[in-house]
This record gives C-alpha cells, structure tokens and sequence, in this order.
C-alpha cells in the first residue's frame, strides 16, 4: 500500500518551488521554476536507482526497470508546470502520485513484469506557450517538433530557445520510447465527484472540445440620442447569443452538452456609447462528435440570427479542435478493477477537460483516473484535494499500473 | 445673415490646438490644450471689444454690450472641451456659433437690448472630471462649489489645482451672472435629423437619465469539467438581462425608452474558465419621469431574477441620476420660429444627450438647437457636419438670439 504522509509531503515539497502568495504556485512552462521542479523530482528518482531522459521537446522520461526489458513500458505521469496562479495539484498529482508508485516498488522489493515510466510533459498548462498539452501531442505525432519549437511567448521567446538555455539535451528521439500503455491521475477540476461523494472518477475518455474567437461589429454610436431601432450594438448582439447558447446547453438534461463564453471584450468602451466592436470567445464541447457537430451548427445558426436581428457583421474563426477521446477498454478496467477491489465508491465518467492524455491515447492504450477537488475549483490558488484523497487516487493508479504491467 | 465660411474657418481652426492623429481634437478639460482653446477664443472676442470674466470653476463669460446693460443678459454657448479622442464639433459649434453671432451684430453695426453673454463651460465632457456638466451644474447650485473643485482625475489632481496652476482669476460670484434666458446650438449625436433630412432640431427638453454600475458575482470555474447545472456564469447571467432590458427597450415603438449597457468588464477571464465577476455599466433614460421610473423597476426585477436564475449575487448602486428637463416655451418658441422664418425643415425633439442647459435651465429660460451630424457619430474623431449645416444652425441661433434680446 501507498504512504499518503509520505506522498503529501512531497506535494508540499514541490508547492515550494515558485510559491504565490495565495498559497498556490507558479511554475510556467520552462522557467527557471519549471526546471528547478524538474530536478527535484529527478534527485527523488535517482535515490530511487532510477535513469531518466529527455526527448527533443523536453518531456522527461523516467524509467524503473522491470524484468523483461525487452517490453515497452507502462507510463504514469502528467505535469508539472502550472498556471500563473496555478494550484498544488493539477498535474503535480499525477507526477509526485507515479513518484509514490514507484517508491512504494521500491521498499517492498517489487520488480515488475514490465518496465515503468514515469513521464513529465512538457507545458501542459498552454498558459505561457499556447496551445494547451502541446508536448505530448508533438510527442504523439499531432504537431510538428519544428512548430512547437517555434511556439512563442508573450515576450517573443521560443520553446526552443527555453529548451537550449535550460540545456535540455534530447538522448531519445520524438516518439520514443514507444508505451505499452498510459495512466493519468488527476484531479477532477469538476464538482461532481465531490457532490456524489465519491473517491475515484474511472476516466473512460475526454470531451470533444472546440475553440472559437468571435468578432461582433456595430456601430459605436451615443448612448442618449440614438434611437433603440438604429443601434447596431454589438453587445446587446453577443449577449443574445450568450443567452440562446446558455439555455440550450441547459436545456440537456444528460449534461453532456457545454457551452462557456470565458472572455468578452469591448473596443474602447464608455459608459454612455453603445458598444460598437467586441471579440468574445467560445468553447463548445460535448462528449459524442455527431451531437458536437450539431452544437456547432447552432451556434453557427445563432451567429446568422444576430446578424440580422441586430444589424452586426460577425468573424467567427475555429482556433482549436479536439475530438471526442475514448479511452482503451482494457486500461478503463484495470482502474475499475482497483476501485472495486479497493472497495472506493467510484463512477466512470468523461472528462471534461483536455490532459495530456488525449494526445498520448493516440499513440498508446490509455486510461485516466480522477479524484475529486474541493468545490471542484482549479486553475486557482485555492484549489485543494485532501491527503486522503490524493492518497487514495494513488493507490488506484499503483493497483492498476501493476496489473497492467504484470499482465 | 452669418457668414458660413467665417464660422467653418473658426472650427477649423480650434480643431488645430490638441488635433488627434485621426482627425479629431483632444483638449480635456483644464488641461493645456483646453486653455489654449480659451485663450483662442477670448482674442476673438477682444478683437471684437468684448470684456471677459470667470466665475469660481472657470466658467467663463464673455460680454457685448447692450442698450439696457441693466437688464440680465441673454446668453448663448457651449463648451470647448472634448472627449480623448473627441471630434471638431461637439460642444465647439455652440461656442464658435456664439462667436459668430457676436462678429455678424458688429459687422452689422447692431446693438440689442439686453447684453449678450457668450459662455464657456467647464468641463461639460466629464471625461477627465467624472461626471459630465460638473461646472454649470455648480454654477446653477446643483452640486457644492468645494466638491466639484476636489473632483480628481485618474492621476489624483483635482479641479481645483488645475484653475490654480492656470491662474485663473475669478472676477464673479458663483452663480454670477444672472441670466435672462440661455441658448445652446449643439450637434444632435444622434441620426434622427439626418435620417428625416431636417436642417434644425427645436429642442424641447432632455431626457432623464439614470446611471448605474452593477456588479454580479457567480463562482470562476473551469469550461470543462464543470456541468451546466451547477454553473454560477456571471457572464450568461449580464446576457440575460441585457437581452430582456434592450428588448424591453426595443419594443416601445414611440422609440422613448433607451437602455445602453456600454462597459462591461469581467475580473481575470480567460477563454477556459466560466466567469465568475464582472462589472456593467447600466444607462438607462426616458423622456417621461414616471415611465423611467417603471423602467428603473423593471430593471431591478430583471436584476432579481438572474440571481435567482444563475445563482449569482448582484450589487448594484446608483451612480447619478438626472430628471427629465422641460425647456422654457418662450425660448423654444423663439428657436422654432427662427426656423419657420427661414424656411429650414425642422422638427421638435427631446435632446437623448445630456448638455450644460440641463443644469442651466434650472436657474434660467432655456432651449436647444440641434443640427444634424453624420451618421448620428459623436464622442468619436469622425465626427462631421458640413458647413451648411453648421451656418443653417448659427443662424437660429443668432436670430432667436437677437429676438430674445429684443423681445
Ligand atoms: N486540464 C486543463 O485545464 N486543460 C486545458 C484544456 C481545457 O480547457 O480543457
Ligand atoms: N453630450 C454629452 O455627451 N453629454 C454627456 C452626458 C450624456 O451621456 O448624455
């Protein structure tokens, strides 16, 4: 069995690289901070007797040798750099919980069957390089190594020119080493395990996800003077949208349907001048690609409405498509096997939210497991999962990594 | 009669002290440039024999003499402030039309009755000096002298360290002069005399005008995983009531009830978490007291009912409110028979803007002239009206003018 104490100590150890003054962290993707979390998870490992690589984009593999090393691991693992005013436990959780797995092997003597990995990825965060888990999908073959590369900041520095000063030197090539198969731990993100009172979400895939920016453009005009039938607002426009949108999402009582509208910003807006100009942005997701399809149809049909209604032109470009990820069968019930076992009250669920394995799925046989997070707040200082918690999500992440990897 | 291409040169001209990049002029209130406007002007006037004073704020007025200098003078202007990026004719028309009204009776060797008052208002733009009309309302006792000389801008310094530092002088009393009557030719900021192909609007009152800043308070919460259900959108909750109030608005076909939300900011967003704070602005106005006070209801129920709707939390505060005005029908008879004598297509109007003569007209007979501005624009460098419309307006008012002062 897992060490909770111990596995929340180093939860608490690595929330003190780049503490925020809320009680979070700021660890951006290939910062000094990033780094220096990096080694020391790397000096946990190398007490452990373990070796460790990097591939051409920095994602950092770890490997525990098994017995027949002629077989491709079994990886665990997620990230470790977090939002600005990111949290103690989206995506540390699953790295520091594979740590615990491992140490755990280590003190009752288990060698596996198969050899394990354990696997940081690179800026999952897409908050300082956009987009979002973009090293495990150049790991996975999604993206191309050059364009990631060239991925910039808001300062204009490159990907590259991070893994240069960093010295990151890559010893595999992209793509290597190749998985038998990929386990996540994370937190939820979501308040349903907590309302359901239950310990493990059995991840058996991810919501199909799209991005859109929207231009709204009316006309600026005087608050007072102009009449109400000759404005061409574009908030009132936008906000018809949102409405009509919002109530349809609402309207789907399986829950499957999302619609969020994060950020809504006016050109030069005053008090007293109708709005003139707005971008909003939009993401749509759902759980089943034909009903995500029909989503963006509606959308795409309310967009038309506004424009007539209220006399805006629209600019709708797609920036970002995820599809619709099933997780492997066999991994969905090697972490359902655990939970029963473990007798932990459980549901399968998808995920709402995109993770780095999504892109690693296309590559290798893959599962995700979850634990609920505190009024399912993240990205936020705030955000916490009790030891308990993460402690039990660990043990059903050990549970079903051994069974895999002995199978 | 007035001399159109007179009157365009003097616009022009002024338009050259603070001009803009895009045409415009930026000359905020007691800055620099707004001195220069006045110091521009007042060579004008003294050229013409005129005398100058200012009052306690820095309103300043400027004399022709009449036959009855006992009498109280009848007045006309507007102000030379403008907005950041103001245009050419808003506020400025008023003020130069006065000029030309004085230039055309000294070319014409004509002395009225009563003196003649050509005033400048302080500040009428409220755009460095929230809010708007600050100075006349101080000249006629709607807001204390002391208050509206501590109005600080977003730097920290106040009205009063501005007229000190420009060293103005004041040579009369608060309230100094005493006005028999009061006249301000104004751009329409609206569409409606371009859109009738009218010349001249007789203004007959303003509108009401409530201001309000509401905020609204949901739960930040990741697009994701968190379901719609248990969402507390503060963005989805502002689109509801903007939706219900402008079509509220909207649906009044006498075209009265105006309903602008024109800022509308939400805290930290980003495009993958469901807001949880924003800020709107709310402006809402009638040209009937009784029915901006049902608007003023329905607004709050609306407000009521997204908290109830989206589990959020309102705060909402009343920020200014400006009753509906009622000009004098002496003065807008004396406008409205101008405009039959000349033969200009015109038409009675309630102002939607709010204007200096909204204060003025409580201490003093008041009316308005409007002439038509292109496309309605205004608060905007592209503002425009031509020659002909400006001279068509100045003289109205120099006809009304001279009426009232020999009436
Ligand atoms: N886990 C996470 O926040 N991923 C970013 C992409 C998304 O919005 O789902
Ligand atoms: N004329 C003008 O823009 N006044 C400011 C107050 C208002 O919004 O009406």
């Amino acid at each position: 069995d897992i060490n909770f104490q111990r596995l929340w100590d180093s939860l608490m150890a690595m929330a003190e690289i780049g503490p925020t003054a809320g009680g979070g962290s700021c660890r951006l993707a290939l910062t000094d901070e990033d780094d220096a979390g990096r080694r020391l998870l790397i000096e946990w490992c190398e007490a452990l007797g373990c070796q460790w690589r990097l591939d051409p984009i920095g994602n950092l593999f770890i490997r525990r040798e098994g017995r027949r090393n002629d077989l491709p691991p079994v990886a665990l693992g997620s990230h470790l750099d977090t939002q600005p005013l990111g949290g103690r436990f989206d995506g540390i959780l699953g790295v520091l919980g594979g740590l615990e797995v491992l140490r755990t092997l280590a003190d009752a003597g288990v060698v596996t069957e198969r050899p394990l990995e354990l696997v940081v990825w690179t800026n999952e965060e897409g908050s300082r390089f956009a987009p979002a888990m973009v090293a495990s999908g150049t790991y996975a073959g999604v993206f191309k190594l050059e364009d990631t590369l060239a991925i910039a900041d808001s300062a204009g520095t490159t990907m590259g020119q991070e893994i240069e000063r960093l010295g990151y030197r890559a010893e595999l090539e992209l793509g290597e080493p190749g998985l038998d198969s990929y386990f996540e731990l994370h937190i939820e993100q979501g308040p349903v395990l907590e309302e359901q009172q239950e310990a493990i979400g059995v991840v058996t895939g991810v919501q199909g996800m799209r991005w859109f920016n929207l231009n709204i453009s009316g006309q600026n005009s005087h608050a007072g003077p102009t009449p109400m039938r000759l404005r061409r607002d574009a908030l009132a426009a936008a906000a018809r949208l949102i409405d009509r949108l919002y109530a349809h999402a609402l309207a789907d009582t399986s829950g499957a349907t999302r619609v969020t509208f994060g950020q809504l910003e006016i050109a030069s807006s005053s008090r007293n001048v109708v709005p003139g100009e707005l971008q909003l942005t939009v993401d749509l997701r759902h759980g089943d690609e034909s009903q995500l399809d029909i989503l963006q149809q509606l959308f795409e049909q309310e967009v038309a409405a506004i424009e007539e209604a209220f006399g805006v032109t629209t600019d709708c470009k797609q920036i970002w498509a995820s599809p619709v990820v099933d997780f492997d069968p066999a991994c969905i019930d090697a972490v359902d096997t655990a939970a029963r076992q473990r007798n932990l009250p459980h549901r399968r669920m998808m995920s709402g939210a995109g993770h780095d394995a999504v892109y690693v799925s296309r590559v290798a046989p893959t599962a995700m497991i979850f634990v609920p997070c505190r009024d399912g707040i993240s990205h936020n200082e705030a955000e916490y999962s009790s030891p308990e918690q993460c402690g039990q999500g660990v043990q059903i992440l050990c549970d079903a990594v051994i069974a895999h990897a002995n199978r």
